[in-house]
Formats: structure tokens, C-alpha cells, sequence
């Protein structure tokens, strides 16, 4: 049977910010010509981290405590859009890297899966046992940006592309 | 009152994949102009059974349990599509043929029941007692594709087309 | 403010189905122009009776229990159709006239205040004390299709017609 | 395998007032020590009524427009019971009589099966036209008070008292 | 930490009715003293079947279709007792053998999962393919009922008996 | 990575009416070419007033409760428009001011943080103490309507105006 | 039918901490031996409002910003015991009084309305205009402890006192 | 007025399981005597990590991936576990350490929030940039287990301990 070609999944790319892998995704989507629409939070980490204080102001300026409350504001405001794009979400890719904790990824993750959207993890084997209940509760596990690429295309347009 | 024809009816097509009862069915509302669009698990037997492998690589290769693992990467890549349209179902059609358990399509039927989707059954008679739990909670209840598309103008366009 | 032109209301009309009340709302939204798109169930009295027969076949044929299988082939089908569009309004009207009992359009505006849709209904004076506990769940209630329009009007583009 | 003694099911007796058709159920069910807890809206006809005026008070007294209100305070007092009653049901009975309208008891019906809660409606064979849009909502429909008792008696302890 | 001793888990056995398997698991989780509650549907075949002809009477006697009904108003009857015990249920084990073709499991534990409810399978190997995509759902694949006590230990007291 | 173009936003402004503030961000909004769809309450005081009474009439003319009851038809009226905006929108906005006691605006900002919709506030810091607990539930808490549009423009766009 | 005796009605009794009117509602739920459990926020003024600070330390000592903050700190600790006891609550009484703001209340009735609770509201006809949007989404409106606890009396006991 | 003293508050401690944080505040709760009962995943490590082997066998022994299969089985198995409890929790306590990267209480706080439940996070001040998107997320953040007691002890309670 055909498929529908009308319809748009909205993907949300979550997790780690300092490598290209969404942009490796976005080319390989636009490539195949998927019906997908990437969606992310801000990943322009100096305005993730300062949003709130430009916006804002700083909340108690030349203080101790100014970075904590900082860091309130900033993650705060971020959230408005993470929470309204997770909710539009038909699919969530969350990326766990070697660097940083990212417990951002997996908080988004957790989100993800409770809100009923299926989960779609990539990573490294090496992480395989620091995230082995978050990819208990994911639906794929991919190792590389190629691989959930072809994830979308089989899921959105039922194709499946053999070597 | 002049029926609105701007909202689309999304149909999801579960259940028996060797038959040819999913294009019938494409016909029928092609033919009669509904407004529905008809989705559907992916069809492609063999893409379905290999799509975890393909996408992602054989489990755990020359190992007994790579069967059981290969089979538990592609259902869970299935899970993804079926249920996201399972979720954007309007209506969900479930068919059962004589081959084959077919446990798919009953869980697809469970799953629909739960999200509130009102489910049509597409079954012979001579399956009418195995199904009896299946059917109590469906809306309707056909023998033959027509019924199924007869079901669908009626349902979408309010137009009941006597013989 | 300029209010939004874009977003359409789906308005459900529910009840009495042998006056032409659906019409006159019909008319009087089209006049004026609202960003109203109107719905119901199938009002065609024989068809909505006749339509589970006519797709399935009759139940148990010549015999005295067919009566009561054949409303339930119909009124399962119908139900296909109201609950969708119950399900898609963002308003329901229930109407509610001196002949027949109407239970259907009672029974449509309780599953209405269960799914959260604000409640309009339509009915003489006289039948007040009746409807008590079902106008008690009513945002509003009226007694013409000139009203209904008035509210519609107000609500959907927030412009008051004074007299 | 033994059914477990300790759950109860809340069971909700929405509809008719003038018979004695709850305690009727009261004492079947008691009779036959099902683990049934039995609740109702209040069904002393004239406090329902004046419940609203008593508490809070004639709406506008000596004016025309005072039996509207007093109706409105009324019911949204019993609205109170009624919802919470509804919301913690495990099963829903609604009974249809020959006398009076009874929208209020289609409309409890619309809200149990909107809020998932298996409905069994109790009528005679007269009214099952009319009623035929409830019945298909329904999981059981009785034709007398004994039938009810049975049904419940199946459901809660499984066991089936054959003739 | 020492673990709750006083919430139960409730645990909705669902499948095949023609072996022993429920009580195999009620004498495992009895010896065990899990703080477990067993819950089922009616499990004698017979009753099962006729439950909704005896309490209601035969549908349309002497007529060809009184089975099809007749299952209808049984399987109805039965859909009350398992909607309500799947809505209280902690955790939903679906069982699957060789014989019949038990549509019904499949439907239970569609509506278990998309209900939220953590879903077991019980099943031997050779079906493992037919049912990858239940399994696929099911947090936990057991081929004994061994295994399914364990694994209700492990879950609902955090005690791992090892060999 | 490029933010998609398309999705709108749909802003809810609830609270204070007195005042240009729905005006200064639309105006702020538009400038800014963001993707943001504003909606409100009807903001002209009289008609907000008088709706329920011109539209349905005086509910008790000449009595002494009829301010009381004319209150309440023009209440719900509006309630019909309210909850249906309230329900779509991705995120609320509420504006407090010293005038008036406004608990409008907070009954509407409760009902977006149970709705799940992220809460901006505005107002000055004045008002802080008195707003503990709403701010403390909202995502974003302004003093100025540039912030309102700079948060607005940063959540839907991605991009973050430093100064 | 007499009514059940066992099951307790949780209310939430919302809003004004500087009158005695919960110790008044509790007296005389008490004296009429209600099967009504009270629950509040922490009423103990000063305690609200230091709860953070004293708990956690002052979050930017000796700063202008520190009580913008330390209200957050506050806000946001009574706001764990409010969520948690809102959701549990079978009606909500929401007190508004001339003093102060309150906006807490309007939020809480807010929020109650949004979860689906029964709403009751309690103050002056001088407060009538100002919360006719919150009055229009309560179920009962009363001027005395005394009309709440009659009101609680009719709905939880089903027992109506006249005068 | 007085609290009431019946009901229990579950909660949920999630995180770090190679620290005695549980047990500080199992102590803590016990001296106070605080209505709450908390519940935890399984803490002891190698039982977490082994109990899908343990219970359902390795699933490819002497394979290279048996390591990645044998994770899935044993979080696949903890989560039933998990999700049961989470889903009780009235408020959920999620603590992070130095050690390791703890994915998994990032990611049951993500599924707690998204559920509705109140979250305390637990967490030195070296991690606060770390977790700002975890915290904003958060009700409280607290830094020693004593303060969690405090926090507990006066939204369950009530009682503000001053120092």
C-alpha cells in the first residue's frame, strides 16, 4: 500500500551540544527527503547558559550566589521550549556523549518516555552500561547518526534501505 | 446539514499482511472520494522481519539467541511506526485471516480500544467465537472489504448508499 | 487586540434531528461570517436507523429479536462517527425539543463535559426543570438559533452584537 | 483459581427515583454477599430539588426568573456528589423508566462511558429504540433488577449462578 | 533500605484458560508470601462462554445468529469483570501456549500497555516469532511460571534469589 | 541547526484590561517577526461585562439579584472563549497589576500550570510577595513587555538579542 | 438507599490564613460527624513564609534580591504539600476575603477547576463582581461557614436540613 | 487547624545507590515520625545489574553481546519495578553524586516531572551548572539529607522546625 506522503513526523533532537551530530542528522534527512521536521533546544551553549540573565537581568548582581539563580533563569526560560517542543514530538533522539554529564539528555529522555513518545538513543558501546535503563526504555539504539537517519526513513515512509 | 469536507479521517490498517485486503480497501475510498487517509504498519514482510538487522546489525551473529534479539530489534523499530499512527488513528481496522496467529493485530486492537480509537473488525464468520472478546469491544464488524469502505462513507460523509 | 482570523471552532450539534434547527445555525454562522465549522451526526432519520443493516446485513432476519440487534448494528455505527467528532469540538450544542425522549442528546452532552467541552444548550422554557442537571453542566444556555449564533459570534470572535 | 475476597466495586445507581429499583439491588446484592458498595445520587425527589435553595438560599425571590435559578443552585450542589460519586465508580448503572424524561440519567450514562467506566443500562423491551444509542454504549443491558444483581454477582466474584 | 511491607501489587493474569499455569503461579507467590494480589478473568470455559446468555437470556433463539450474539453478550459481560481488574492492575501477565489461538491475550496486553501497565509474557520459544511484537512491548519474557514468580519477587520485594 | 519556520505559537494573554499591554507585545511580536499567534479574553470591559445579558438576556430584570445572575451568564459566556484558547496554547502569559484585584488572571494562570502550559508572568516587583506562589509556578516572571517579546522571541526562535 | 458509610471525602479548604474559617468549617463538620477529612496549606503565616529559608538558608544573603528569592524558596516548598493535597482532593473550598490580594486562592481554584475537583466558593456579595469568572467555574457559592458545611453535609451524606 | 495524621505520603528516592544517603533519611523520617513511606529501586548494585540473568538466564552466553542483552533483560526487569513505585510517589527525592554519571535518576526525575510529581533534588553545589536544567525542573534542592528531612517534615506535617 502507498503511504502517505502528507503527513510530517516531528523529531526532537536532544542531549549533547558540542559536536555536529544534529546537523549530520538534519543533512541525512534532507538527503533522503524524509517527511521529518528536526526540532532541538537552543544549542548555542553561551546563549543556553546566559538566556535568562539577558533577558532578565542578573538576579542578585556581584553575589555568591548569582550563578545559582543564573543558572535558574537561564535553564528556565530554556525549558518553555523544551517542554512545548517534547510535547510535539512524534519521535525523541536523545545523544549521550564521552564528554560532560549530560544529565539534560536523560531528563529529557525520561520526559520523553512518560509523555508516550518513543525513544530513540545514540551512543557509544562504551556507555552501554551507564545507560543501560535508559536504553531499556528507548525503541532503538543507534551507534551512529547514519543509523538513526535510516531508523527515520524506515519508520516515517516504510522503507527500508539494504545494503 | 451539508456535511464539512475539510477534516480528514486517518484509518489505520492493522493485522494479516499476505492478503491483499489493505489495497481493496485503498480502492474502495479511492473510488468513492472519502475523505480518509489510510496508514498501516509496514507491509513488506521480509523488510519487517529484517528491519532491526538491516538498520542496526545482527544482534549477536552464528549465536542461537541472535533470532530472538534480531526479532526483538525489528518489532521494536515496527513499534515506532505503529505507534505513532496507531496514535493518530481515527479508526482503527483490524483483520483477521484463517493463516497465521496474527497476535499483532489483536494487540494492535487492545492498544486502539485503550486510546479511545473506535475499532472496526475484518473477519469471516468462522473466526467469529476466538474473536468474541475482539469483537464485543469493536464498533463494527464486517465480512468483506465493501462493508469496510461502505462503513468508512457513512462514518466520514454521513452518506448511506442503499442498495 | 486584533483577534486571530486563522483558527477555526469545530462546533458539534447534537439532538433533535426532525426540525431544521441545524440549518438555521448553519445559516446564521454562514451570514455571518464566523470562523465556525459545523458538525453532527448523520440526520437523515431513516439512515441513521437503517445504517448498520444496510452496510452489515440484518442481525437475526424474521426474527422477533432483530428489531433490538438492528439498533445496535446502527447505533455502534453512528457511534463511530460521533465520537470523532465529539471527540474534534471545540464546542457542542445539544439540542432538546418536546417530542421524543432525546436521551442521545443527553447522553452526547455527557460525554461532552467528560472530554472537557464547554457545553451550549437549546430549549424551550418549559423543559427547564427537566434539564436541570444537564443545564447545570451548560456554559450557556439559549433559547433560539439566533442566540446560538450570538454566542458562537462572541465567543469565536469575541465581537458583542448589542442591539 | 480463587477470586480475591478483599477488592470492592463501587457501583453507581444513576436514574429513576420514583421505584423502588436501588433497593431492589440493595437487597440482591446484599442477599448475596457480593463485595459491592452501592452509591447514588440523592433520590429523596424533593431535597434534590430545594437542596440549593435550603443551603444557599431563595436565587430571586417573589420574581419569575427564581424557579430558573433556584434549579441552577440546586443541581450544581447535587453536581457535587454526583461528579465524585461518578469519578470513583468501578461500574455505572443507569435505569430507564416509562415516567418523566430522565435526561439526567442519559447524561450521567455520557459521563461514565467518556470517563471509562463499563455502563449497564436497566429497561424495558419499549424503550430500546429510543435508547439505542445508550444500549450501544453499554456493556450489559437488563431488563430487571435480578438481571443486574446476576451480572454484578458474575463480574465481581466470577462466579455464574446457572437455573 | 528495608523495603514496604504493606503495599500490595496487584497482578492481572491474563491468557490461555485450559492449563494450570495461574495456579502454579498463585502456589510460587503463596510459598514466596509476595505481597502480591492474583486477579483474572473468569477462567472457567463454560461460564465464560455463557455467562451473558444465562444472566440475559439467549439473544435470538432457534435462529442462526443466536451464537454470534450470544458470544456478544457473554464476551460483553466478561469485559466488564477484566476492564475494571486490568485497571487496578500493577502489572499484567499474558500467557500464550500452542493450543487455540488466544486473540484475547493479545487484546489484554495491547490494552495493558497502552493502559501503562508493565506487561509480562509467558510463553515457550517456539512462539516467539509470531509474537515479537507483544514481546517487543513486554518488559519481561518469562518460558516458566518459575520465572514469573521470581520475577514478581525480585520486583515487588527487591530480593533476588539466586541459584 | 536551523530552526524549523513553521510551527506557530499559540500566546494565551490573560489578566489585567485596563491597559496597553496586549497591544505592546503584539506590536513587539510583529516587529520581531516572530512565529507567535496571540489570543486573549475579550479585553473590552463592557461587552466582557454585558455579554451573557445581551446575548441572552437580563436573567432576573429588575431584582436585586439580577446583578449576581448577570454576572454569571456574562462569566460563562466568556468561559466558553477562555477554555477553548487556554486549552491550545503552547504558553500563557498573565499580567498583574496594582488596579483591580485581578483574580482572574490568577484563576487562568492556575488552570495553565494544571493544563501543562508553560506560565510567563509580568509584573512589578511591587507585586512580588503578594505573587510568591503563582511566580513560583511560572517558567518566566517579567517586568517589562520587552522582556515578554525577548523571552517569546528566544523560546520560539532559538535566538537570544544580547544587548 | 442508605448511603455508604465508609468512604471519606478529602476537601481542600484554599485561600485566607488571617480568619478563623477553617477552624469554624472544622468544628462544624465535626459536630455533624461528616465523613469529610480537612486538609490546607500551612496556615501558620510567617511559617509559609520562611519555610525555605529556614529549610534550606537564605539564598542571597544580605542582597536587595534576597526576598524576591527566598519567597521562590518558600513558594516552592509549599507548593509540594499544595500540589499533593490538591490532587487528592474529592471538592475545594476557596475562602476570599476583603484583606489582602490573594491571588493564591484564585490560583488554587484555578488549578482545582483544571484537575477536575468540585469547586466552592466562599466570601461576601461585595466580592461578587470581582470573581464572577471564578464564581461562574464553582459549584457552589457560599456567603457562611455555615452554608459550607450544610453544603458538604447534602454531599457527602446525602442528608438535606431544613430549618 | 489541625493536620490530619491518616494519610501516608510515598516517596520515592531515586539515584546514587553506593552511598548511605537512603538510610540517612529513612533515620531521620523514623525519629521524626513523619507520615511518609519511602520506597527505592532495588540499591544493591550487583543484584540490580544481575537479576535478568538471574531470573530469565544470560541471553547469549559466551557471546560479545551478552554484556549489551544481559543490561536489557536486568533494567527491563528493574523497571517494572521502577515505574510501579514512581507512578505511587507523591514526591520523588533524586540524588547525585561525584561518582559515576547517574543517567538514571537524570532520567526518573524526567519521568517523575512529566508524570506530575513533585521533585527534591539532592546534590552538593559543585554540580548545581551540571543539573540546572534537572533543577529548574525541581521543587527543592537540597544539599544534605537532613534538609530533605526538614523539607519532608514540613509539607507533610506542616510543622516549620526554626533553629
Amino acid at each position: 500500500m502507498t503511504q502517505s506522503s502528507q503527513a510530517m513526523w516531528m523529531v526532537y533532537l536532544a542531549g549533547e551540544i558540542h559536536t555536529d551530530w544534529r546537523d549530520r542528522i538534519g543533512i541525512g534527512v534532507a538527503q533522503a527527503g524524509l517527511p521529518v521536521e528536526l526540532c532541538a533546544p537552543v544549542t548555542e551553549h553561551n546563549d543556553s547558559d546566559d538566556c535568562g540573565a539577558v533577558v532578565l537581568g542578573e538576579p542578585c548582581p556581584e553575589h555568591d550566589a548569582n550563578a545559582f539563580w543564573r543558572d535558574r533563569l537561564g535553564a528556565s526560560l530554556n525549558a518553555v521550549r523544551t517542554r512545548t517542543l517534547l510535547d510535539r514530538a512524534d519521535v525523541v533522539v536523545a545523544r549521550f556523549g564521552e564528554q560532560y554529564r549530560q544529565w539534560n539528555a536523560a531528563f529529557d529522555a525520561g520526559r520523553a518516555v512518560a509523555m508516550g513518545a518513543p525513544l530513540i538513543t545514540l551512543h557509544d558501546a562504551s556507555l552501554d552500561h551507564a545507560l543501560k535503563e535508559v536504553d531499556a526504555a528507548a525503541s532503538v539504539i543507534c551507534r551512529t547518526t547514519e543509523q538513526v537517519v535510516d531508523a527515520l526513513r524506515y519508520v516515517t515512509t516504510g522503507v527500508l534501505r539494504r545494503p
